[in-house]
């Protein structure tokens, strides 16, 4: 009865999701983060239910260092799609925000504009555990938006590499967002990151810091022009905005939608989508496997044991690997 | 009585490979090789056994695209290196070997020199299936040979990312091979290989090419200003070489030993390995629970049907991983 009461339950919250319902599309992204064995059970049922539904937002991932103007950026660019009549969701990658007891976007005021419009819908990160964990949570949360009628999903992550490489893992086009540089100190682009990245923005190109900001684009176009491109179709551009001003905002946009397009034409548009979801299921599933190990105190207590052997090199991986194998029999 | 018998086997293998014997460490290998249940076991213990013999060589990856002079470069560094009165190991991780039917190693005479040395080992790409599977052969092959006493090990691997990835992980130094470029046709370097690269060395730096070879290393020199370096103790040099006239090979591996010598210092090198041994056993443990997925031919069915129903947006990844650990219980 129980068991039949829950589903019942899940059909209803997946026709208010459909519907557009801010409290719905809440509680159920609460289900997906939760981690009760019943209510996992009920989100899985959930999100596939609303699959139908899901997959026609236009997924942008945005990563940039602190203090480089993530949150005004979103604000501006979500503003000015919302004047466009789109609906936007804003989410949030950040594994260290359960540590640090506050989500990059925990603090709407961050967001003035687009917290306080109908048309937006800004959720903090999951604030759980393991990088996997919170990706996971966040993937599934992009999903729920997309049935409520988000036609935008900006996701946004800190600076961190892994966490980078989560957020490209779940979208269509990826942002990395910088600051203009000084001559000889020219901050660095971090690896990973042009390797990730579909796009440079060099933000604050306003006032004084124009210039300086037309020189940083300058380096990093010639920096980016020696490395091949992920895909034939698409070399990354360098652009210059300005979040304060708005200048730059629309060529943005205008840059992703040019993206959509040429990838959409090459095919490797739904093949991203299509490796994505694969990688998502395969990553799943290595979760739910390790997460054997973790659960049961004394068998984690044997595979940190067997863990610290390996790193000493007293015992070898092969090895290693086979007694955690015999644990878990 | 088998069972003590082939325990009693494998030590005496290990004391062979211990003294050096060419031919126990290629009975050795052939071991680690093997797909048979028993001979797997056996592996084990003897790289266990070998452990405390291991670790102690220079292990340096080299990786560059066809025609860049891959084995030409190592048989002038392993000629000098003899010279030096060093022992030399030549592998290789090139998962395509099973299917293009030839190893990029299997040609020896492509290493005349070495291939003619006592001093010198050279052992062909494991050929069986997966890149995953190939690398762990090819990692406990390179402790193998640490035990039988080769004092540097050259892994070679073709110029494809994720075998870069798997020879970056198992060696203390990574080393890019370019060639000179030309004016705006630049080869542009693969965005993966900068993050993994600690020098990059462009080949063919004599006669006519010399000043291009310059000019295209003043060009990677400026677009690696840009990027941060992986570790702060060391920024990834650009040097350039002729394996034709020998000019050049005493400078990398100079290059080498100065690496060594900092991230001894630093303590990155010591981490490095810990981190690579751990990450090792979680990749080991990974193919051994999906190997499960794969050996029993009803359940490939199945997953295969699954994955293709994730790829079609009709499953959700949660609900699929969710299938597929049913198949396994």
């Amino acid at each position: 009865m129980i068991q039949k009461k829950a589903s019942l339950d899940v059909k209803a919250l997946a026709r208010d999701v459909r519907s557009g319902s801010r409290a719905a599309l809440a509680r159920a992204i609460t289900l997906v983060e939760s981690r009760r064995g019943d209510h996992q059970a009920a989100a899985r049922e959930l999100v596939q239910l609303l699959l139908p539904d899901t997959g026609k937002a236009v997924r942008v991932g945005i990563t940039g260092s602190p203090g480089v103007g993530k949150s005004t950026t979103i604000d501006a660019l979500g503003t000015y799609l919302i004047a466009q009549g789109h609906r936007i969701a804003v989410l949030a990658v950040d594994p260290s925000s359960a540590r640090s007891g506050g989500s990059i976007l925990g603090d709407k005021t961050r967001m003035a504009q687009l917290a306080a419009s109908d048309h937006a819908y800004i959720r903090p990160s999951p604030s759980s555990g393991t990088l996997g964990g919170v990706a996971a949570k966040t993937r599934e949360a992009m999903l729920l938006c997309e049935a409520a009628g988000f036609d935008v999903v900006l996701v946004e992550t800190v600076g961190i590499g892994q966490s980078e490489t989560a957020v490209c893992d779940m979208t269509d086009f990826f942002l990395a967002l910088m600051l203009p540089g000084g001559g000889d100190e020219l901050q660095g682009i971090k690896k990973g990151l042009v390797e990730l990245a579909d796009m440079i923005a060099i933000n604050k190109a306003d006032g004084d810091n124009l210039k300086r900001a037309n020189m940083t684009a300058a380096d990093y176009r010639g920096a980016l022009h020696i490395l091949a491109p992920r895909s034939e179709h698409w070399h990354p551009p360098v652009e210059t905005y300005s979040a304060l001003t708005g200048t730059g905002i629309a060529k943005l946009w205008q840059k992703i939608l040019d993206h959509r397009k040429a990838m959409s034409a090459s095919g490797d548009f739904a093949a991203r989508r299509r490796e994505q979801q694969v990688k998502w299921m395969w990553s799943m599933l290595e979760q739910r496997m390790l997460s054997r190990l973790r659960t049961e105190a004394s068998v984690r207590a044997r595979v940190k044991k067997i863990e610290a052997e390996v790193a000493d090199g007293r015992v070898t991986p092969a090895l290693a690997a086979e007694h955690i194998m015999e644990l878990l029999q």
